[in-house]
């Protein structure tokens, strides 16, 4: 099932034009966003002149491309022609605006997308909640007194929230994984260094990955295609027989709720598989992950740190200036955990094909209770949420992140975990988990031309 | 011409046995080393019992290898099975001995080359003189009252001296191309990550390389050749008025002799070309070069600084604790100036085929005067002998160490770069150089039982 599709069949048809279609998300968005918070900026000229130009495509008989028409949104840290990227901070926002598209934006806009918002996030990328000291908290389509995730918060919450047929986010340690497991949308981390960051405001080199969030595998599949230059093609069926799968054990079942782990027994069941393995030195592993992003970000940071320190929501600033002036040798020792890390995957992927774990350990916190149990004892939600999804970004593996769909519950997430170069296969699994009724994404029904 | 394939034919043809040249070797070498202390131990009975299945070999008829018989010897930080590597350091000579050759070693040893001495070094290579703490310092073999240069100073002045047909050598910053240059014999620093570091004892990854010295360039590809795996091949000719080459100017030019900027002046001249080109920012590329030198070796070396500080040699550990302390903010800014140098470098390959540059900036400097001069002020030799080779180390570009013997002088070292993975051109220039008698080792003449 493909919303997008549906959507550019419309417009290609003409039963709606490009213009009506993004006239409405535009309206549907100043409409019902504000208790979501999921947007910071509109980008009326720009999507308005760009649908136009869709339609006079459409009138003239030619091509519009692939995603013809379809409206979406980026955090704010991709460059927009014309616009100032802010990367969610102060600071930024006096910057010249963006000479050009960011690569992805613009590989998208040829194939007929149309960007119409930017989407709030963690200052500077650095947080798991989207709790944003310029521009506020964004909220949870599904429960506004609890968090989106983050720090791709917004991007989560603005697709959950069927504000948006897509948008895209960033992934340093699980910021597109863990706001796409509480909105309950279909999230993907790339496998690192395989999309262009030209034009991304970058946060910790080693880990930075972009991604889209989307409300069906298929549709994920198809803007992963566009912006990763594959060929769009249906993903390839899986016999579930033959899958080598084998669930995440130790580290990765600690301080998780009982219907998690149930979900994921369910899917080894689909599978006819009962393999658990335990993947050693976790706990170093997400700690070297976190000494390298408070490093790497820190060095990044260091010059605007040390002359505008009062523009930093503080609780970045605190974390940055840390990491900097962390003594070097700390960091190279880490940097040898990551390698000993990916070449223990890559030993692990040559007796299995996928390794399956949660994102999150439970449902969206209530903002008012800003915590997440490790080892069981609440501890900040906003530093804490991603300790399932950030020891995997050690390895370069993609992650597909996939929502969990319960009546009258709130979502839950999953990992898919493949190795590098291998999305499709995780794509074609997804596919499977979504026709038997076990992954689903959860969105708000709004009116949709339909 | 080959002192090399000299030794072999003689084998081959049982001229003389392999036991007699490896006997002869050791005993030149326990006669004549004592004033150079170039080696730290004969491999007696190893050298001798390999020199007789070399002999075996032959009188069965069976082909012993293209290096048949021999002798060489290896800088103290190459795994040798037997005996402990203790590079340079009192505190490694504690630990058990390898359990196997370095793969280095056993590519050798298969082509029929036999170990026969250790030699002496910088302790863990920290430095340009080879002036060691626990070994004493080595001399140059053609003024004892000079430095050999480092950190390889043994395994060239052992060359130098006429001691060994060739050795093995590592170069970080310098390490291969500065004593090559003071004891006047052929080197090369290979490509960054090209040759196994397999049983090689570390000092700072992003540098470490691998490389023989030899007393002819015949020599010196076909030890490269063995090691490199290489089908071994004569140099392909080069035709001088097509190759382009440039000279480095600016850095490249300040502290350095007339006389050896005359002889590049020769050279350029000998290619009919004259064109100068100036590298930016090559102090900072140095500055970035040092930094990164000491964090790494620094967090190599911490938990033995942390244990054992007093077995270090005193200058050694304050260089490796400064280093371990350094932000790592510093050391992520001086990976970034790295990558934009390589870039930069791999623009001016798409011009020139090959650059040429000093080694040193004079002929060895006495060790009663322990000087070079940088920006035209006298500073340590052991810290500063390596100006011209440390900025090059930042590129992962192969770097031919070319002596200049002049007739009642000292020698002293050019460098030829060419881009990586094309060692064979430098090879090719080497060879043009050699056969024009521009380029020559100096070698102290020794019975050679020829």
């Amino acid at each position: 099932m493909s919303i997008i599709k549906e959507i550019t069949t419309h417009i290609r048809s003409r039963k709606y034009s490009a213009q009506q279609v993004v006239s409405h998300y535009l309206d549907m968005i100043r409409q019902c966003d504000p208790p979501m918070n999921s947007v910071t900026r509109l980008l009326n000229d720009r999507a308005l002149q760009a649908a136009a130009e869709v339609d006079h495509l459409i009138a003239q008989g030619k091509d519009p491309g692939v995603l013809a028409g379809v409206p979406f949104g980026v955090k704010d840290l991709f460059d927009l022609q014309g616009e100032v990227t802010t990367a969610g901070s102060k600071l930024l926002s006096k910057n010249q605006p963006a000479k050009q598209d960011a690569e992805i934006i613009r590989k998208l806009c040829e194939a007929g997308a149309i960007p119409v918002a930017t989407l709030n996030m963690d200052e500077f990328a650095y947080g798991f909640v989207t709790d944003n000291a310029h521009h506020g908290m964004t909220h949870n389509p599904h429960d506004y007194s609890r968090f989106a995730g983050g720090s791709s918060g917004g991007s989560a919450a603005s697709v959950g929230g069927g504000l948006l047929p897509f948008a895209l986010g960033s992934d340093t340690n699980g910021s597109i994984r863990v706001p796409a497991s509480l909105c309950g949308v279909w999230g993907i981390r790339p496998t690192y260094g395989s999309l262009s960051m030209q034009g991304v405001f970058p946060f910790a080199d080693s880990f930075d990955t972009i991604g889209p969030f989307c409300q069906t595998i298929e549709d994920l599949k198809l803007i992963y295609d566009v912006i990763s230059g594959d060929e769009y093609t249906s993903s390839s069926p899986v016999t579930p027989s033959e899958l080598r799968i084998a669930q995440l054990g130790g580290w990765f079942e600690k301080d998780v709720d009982d219907d998690i782990l149930q979900t994921i027994q369910e899917i080894m069941t689909l599978f006819g598989k009962q393999k658990k393995i335990e993947l050693p030195n976790i706990k170093q592993v997400r700690t070297a992950s976190y000494l390298m992003t408070a490093s790497e970000g820190g060095k990044l940071h260091l010059p605007f740190l040390k002359k505008s320190p009062m523009e930093y929501d503080p609780a970045t600033r605190d974390r940055l200036m840390a990491g900097a002036l962390l003594p070097v040798s700390s960091y190279l020792k880490a940097k040898e955990i990551q390698y000993w890390f990916q070449q223990y995957m890559a030993q692990i992927f040559k007796e299995y094909d996928v390794l399956i774990a949660p994102a999150v350990g439970s449902v969206a916190p209530e903002i008012d209770n800003p915590v997440v149990f490790v080892d069981g004892k609440p501890q900040s939600a906003r530093v804490h949420l991603g300790i399932y999804t950030q020891p995997l970004s050690m390895s370069q593996c993609p992650v597909l992140s996939v929502p969990i769909y319960r009546k009258n519950k709130l979502p839950i997430g999953l990992q898919l975990i493949a190795k590098p170069h291998h999305e499709d296969l995780l794509f074609s699994i997804g596919a499977v988990l979504e026709q038997k009724n076990i992954a689903k994404a959860s969105i708000i029904e709004r009116n949709h031309m339909n």
